[in-house]
């Protein structure tokens, strides 16, 4: 018992008094270009590609108090602050990342850097082809998990870090930081893993699907090559973003904010315009997402979250793929995500129990589903926060 | 209480020994024609129509064991036996309706019929409108679950039956056979409403509202009029189907049936094709229901799902929709039913018990989701089975 623990959440929860939150304030975003060939869990290789990131607080001396925050799908590099052209491009993880706030850019090193066929800047489907002169398109790579993480880590190199304070992450970004622990279990000291899975089950991979298909039947696709085209599927992206969006919320809190309510009406109107409220809010979802996001982007990070496995190349042995991992783990779970539900974080910490590893689980009465995570819940960010400040200290910052 | 009670699945378990499950055979369709007008909540007035419907059994002397089954969403009039022509085309409700089956043809005189709207045979969306000529699509009025409980009741005046032994249904089913106790509360004696809501909650609209989306903008839609260009919009409906399919199952059932097992293959090919058995089983579900049927009638019937809400006219109270119903009630339920949870069938037997009615509540331990209603669950059977048989006895059957 000496070499693992599970802390409880509530050892946690009185650790840090007060939030004073505040912002990091106009944040520029930077670049790094790669030209070195990223071998590919595909087997493929792939160069030359750029990461855009953006980076929040100071590096200390000893370089070790860095946060690296790896996104989820239709996030990006931008995950704190504003851009500095544009006040009201407010980062996704803002409560969360700043000063004063659970991750603290006092204390921290904060980095957010946006994935490999990401729509955001880093090198994607939409970014040109050297070999073609034209968009990648369909022609870009099947990226995994995997194949981000060390391409994160080229990065990190490239910025003289060798070991994070911490790896953390929502969703898909918390794959992210159990594959860090697993593939560079000597880089970070902590894996924060919220919302997460070690593996996605029959009917996650079942949404995913009907939503490549919305996207891939959709006549504006062209397969894949649609921006010579000078459009983009937008219906599809539309229909398939609202698909997500159905299991991001729990029924609950769909429930409360909508129910049954009527657009505009008392009564009913016997038609196929919007009748509901929550046809109205899926419909404008789904149509902002279709105006920003690429499809193909959408495409490829689906199939990300489908292969994201850790446990098959050990026989479906989960506690295997954490034997060789050195940092303790944070993970955390949210009572009324049925897209990600605790008991799929259970899995993960009972896993690293059975290898003999340091967990701290916390699973949070939240009632919105697995958007949980982004949203500003106290006790979730006193837990964040409290385990946060213990990471700061063993920086001494 | 002596006016009312809450009789336990327990109680009735035990009543029938044992079934001697046969087929019907095969059943020609019969039609009814209606010249007068049907008068539809929307305030439209529709005629002439063709109701399509069969019968198995025989009605007895004092028609008093006379037994209509309701279809769901897409289901039709074909409830058991085969069809003349196809002796491979087997009813959808097979398992439950037949001698000696839980509805014994041997005692109850049982009517399937096809609803307004529908593809099946009854008049819907690709019928010809005699005022143009031309099939109706989108002109086809907005039906509802009251409307054709209506019908229903003109084809029941047609056959001269003027009180049933029961009306039963499942899901969309179960919502007519609670419409039939409300509407015409001397005109049946037991109503059975399976894996069935009051009202659709807003995550199910949403599930609607995403498919028919898929539906309208797909470009062979035409705005409903593909009938007259040759075309269907064959990949809107197969992506509505596929997200309907993901919702009648459970996680779990999907789980164990699927699971993360790949298609023809041990390893990832890192690709959009078919990977995992899922999407393999989910495309072939969707492109078959896509090849039999109509685009319209799936708007159709979901925007009826969508409105069903008895309780809307009662401020929102549904003992006071039951207020002078007269029937005694069955209500069946799934454990892993997320479309249609046991917690909405437990709203309508508290809304029945507090209007004073009889009620028979019994919550399944079944694996197979929504669709397990549909299933040859040997404890849901020998429930049916014996309520039927009660049912009988009374009859003098």
């Amino acid at each position: 018992m000496a070499r693992y623990f599970l802390r409880l959440a509530s050892e946690l929860g009185m650790a840090l008094n007060s939030l004073q939150p505040g912002s990091v304030g106009p944040i520029r975003p930077q670049s790094a270009d790669f030209s070195e060939p990223l071998l590919l869990k595909s087997g493929q290789s792939f160069s030359p590609y750029q990461l855009i990131y953006e980076t929040y607080g100071q590096l200390n001396a000893d370089r070790s108090n860095a946060v690296l925050i790896c996104h989820a799908l239709n996030a990006s590099h931008h995950v704190a602050g504003t851009h500095p052209d544009d006040p009201n491009h407010i980062g996704w993880w803002d409560n969360m990342v700043g000063p004063g706030k659970p991750v603290d850019t006092n204390r921290f090193f904060v980095i957010g850097v946006n994935n490999l066929g990401s729509c955001f800047g880093s090198t994607g489907p939409a970014s040109i082809n050297p070999v073609t002169g034209r968009p990648y398109g369909a022609d870009f790579p099947v990226v995994t998990v995997d194949d981000w993480v060390n391409a994160q880590a080229r990065l990190a190199d490239r910025l003289g870090i060798t070991q994070f304070a911490a790896v953390m992450g929502g969703s898909l970004g918390g794959m992210q930081a159990m594959q860090w622990s697993i593939a560079y279990p000597n880089r970070l000291r902590h894996a924060v893993v919220i919302a997460s899975t070690p593996r996605l089950s029959a009917q996650n991979i079942a949404f995913n699907e009907v939503a490549r298909r919305a996207i891939v039947s959709d006549p504006d696709f062209h397969a894949g090559h649609y921006y010579a085209k000078n459009t983009v599927p937008r219906t599809g992206l539309s229909v398939a973003r609202m698909i997500g969006h159905i299991t991001y919320l729990s029924d609950d809190d769909m429930a409360e904010k909508f129910g049954r309510q009527l657009r505009g009406a008392n009564d009913y109107r016997f038609g196929f315009d919007v009748e509901f409220e929550i046809e109205s809010y899926l419909r404008y979802q789904g149509e902002k997402f279709s105006t920003y996001f690429d499809a193909n982007t959408y495409l490829l990070i689906t199939r990300a979250l489908d292969y994201f496995d850790p446990a098959k190349d050990m026989q479906g042995d989960l506690s295997k793929a954490f034997a060789h991992i050195a940092c303790s783990n944070l993970l955390v779970s949210f009572t009324t995500d049925w897209r990600f539900p605790p008991e799929r974080s259970r899995e993960i910490v009972e896993a690293l129990l059975t290898a003999k590893k340091q967990v701290t689980y916390a699973e949070i009465d939240a009632p919105h589903g697995h958007d949980a995570f982004l949203m500003n819940d106290p006790r979730y960010h006193r837990l964040i926060a409290a385990y946060f400040d213990r990471i700061a200290k063993e920086c001494g910052t």
